[in-house]
């Protein structure tokens, strides 16, 4: 399977491509069943989650699959409540802000707690076939924490960074709590059927690359590296990043995922060759012409030049009203300039 | 005066420090002002906007005085209302969306649309006594084009990239006449007394590699170079330009502003040593604290590693609540520890 291939930096008939968010709001076929079901029942359905991951499968013939669910969903079970509200993102409460809170949270018990996902991911390898390989994932440790600290999305993240440098203690507390959960978390879903995970860093690029250093690294790092023992490839993409790829690659990963505000080839070059690298279109690219969606997936290709360990992806999720055309023929225009 | 010195790359008896947005919100003496006047009231009249220019200069011993004025001041005699709304920001219309929107647009005479701006330079000069230079300002191209594409501020900058993607020729006029219209205003100011001047690409980490190579440096190009024509020093900062700074560097400016989502030694390896440098401390840090600032300062300080050429700066503008105390502290902690 040319997905998995790549991540291992193995020659391929045509470079993979699979898109984040490739199952969502701009398919016709999600918006119909999430007319009937909240994206949170959707997540713990493992029915309607294995409806919603196999969408854009068959329709776009990406090569893999992506888990449909929420960076959010295990921090219910450790004790938070999440409501999705239209125009404003996600709440959590209740806000993490002292050591109290952070002892108060539980551990994750990826079992029984978010049994729903694991039957999903089984449910979906059956599905599959071994047809296309099924990817896990999970959000990191700073981009969780920051939802806890915030209790929703933040634009400056003046809650997260006050406690990370008034109470480093807590931080790394929390931190530390999270990244236990969420290796756990990850080794379930590989034990379930995932054939590889990412890594998501969401919010990383709000950091300095001191606090990242100090603050953040240690815990990422702890998480890829014992999810890498599982020997599945290991996804770490960070989004605005380009200050401190070569950190990212430090915290660990053996493939690197870049967003589009750098040139393929200069990050690539940044991470090192033996990382395999994903990426990186800006997604606002889909609502151009498809001349110049062609043009600019040509760049990228030029860029990873035919090097073994390119994987094609978008430099952050497929946004909403992303014409399903233009994503198919994205699909087909890679597959058909890199057919060897 | 070491400000100009240092961006010059000369010799200093301490690094000199400034910060964006350094008379604002965070100062009382701001607030009481804003309770009587709107902001375009302030700025618009050259006595209220000398006060406000002048309001830091004492209270925190910084090496520079910045003109208060807002980016978006110029769009008013290009033919664009504009109004600031609490919690939402600038909103700006017309929005542009045509050819004929464009056209439309008138270009700017600095000297009858924005006298008040000249005059209050004037004023300034003779406030300053010549101890420290006054620093005049102006969006770039990119940035300017956004806010009036999108009619306001934007996350993800969808109409404005849709423009540049579908209709670039539209898009070239449109920056271009922005750009005449920059380059105007900026000698204008440097003519009225401005000692060196900054080009604030506030928003130019939305752009990829390519989009920013192919349809906005050409226009920054045309600004930069016609306003170094004056000689003066001219500052180039865009914030989330850590994957693209080659390319601020070869749109010109003497000094590169660089925010603080990179290694300050980095961040100036990569724009070449012949360029002076600023930066670059987060503006959460003042929120920590004192010793943590101060550490923080030492860690950027090491980094500049004394040689000529480097402004200390936050890396982006100081933020709404930030303790006053802390940011005067931050000066006196530069100033002495690189005394020489």
């Amino acid at each position: 399977m040319r997905f998995l291939e790549a991540c291992n930096r193995q020659p391929v008939d045509c470079t993979p491509v699979w898109f984040m968010r490739q199952a969502g709001r701009y398919m016709a076929e999600y918006r119909a069943l999430r007319k009937k079901h909240t994206i949170l029942d959707i997540c713990r359905s493992p029915e309607l989650a294995v409806e919603v991951t196999l969408q854009p499968v068959e329709r776009l013939g990406v090569d893999a699959a992506i888990l449909f669910s929420d960076l959010l969903v295990p921090l219910v079970p450790m004790g938070f409540s999440l409501e999705f509200i239209e125009g404003i993102g996600p709440q959590l409460e209740p806000a993490i802000a002292s050591e109290k809170d952070v002892a108060g949270m539980r551990g994750l018990e990826p079992t029984e707690d978010l049994g729903f996902v694991l039957e999903a991911i089984r449910l979906l390898r059956g599905h599959l076939e071994g047809k296309i390989p099924l990817i896990g994932f999970a959000g990191a440790p700073f981009t969780l924490a920051s939802y806890l600290i915030e209790g929703g999305p933040s634009r400056s993240f003046e809650k997260t960074k006050a406690l990370m440098h008034t109470e480093p203690r807590i931080w790394h507390q929390l931190a530390s709590k999270l990244a236990h959960s969420i290796k756990d978390y990850l080794l379930a879903q590989i034990g379930a059927g995932a054939q590889a995970v990412q890594l998501f860093d969401s919010w990383v690029g709000a950091l300095s690359p001191e606090d990242y250093r100090a603050l953040v690294l240690p815990h990422s790092r702890f998480v890829l590296r014992e999810v890498s023992k599982a020997g599945v490839p290991v996804i770490h993409f960070g989004t605005g990043a380009s200050g401190i790829l070569e950190l990212i690659k430090e915290a660990g990963g053996s493939v690197i995922g870049l967003d589009w505000r750098i040139d393929l080839d200069k990050g690539w070059e940044r991470v090192g060759e033996e990382s395999a690298i994903q990426g990186n279109m800006d997604p606002q690219l889909l609502f151009a012409p498809i001349d110049v969606v062609r043009e600019r997936a040509d760049d990228i290709l030029s860029r990873a030049g035919g090097r073994p360990g390119h994987i094609f992806n978008l430099g952050h999720g497929i946004l909403p009203g992303t014409p399903v055309e233009a994503v198919k023929t994205l699909v087909e225009h890679v597959h058909q300039v890199t057919s060897s």
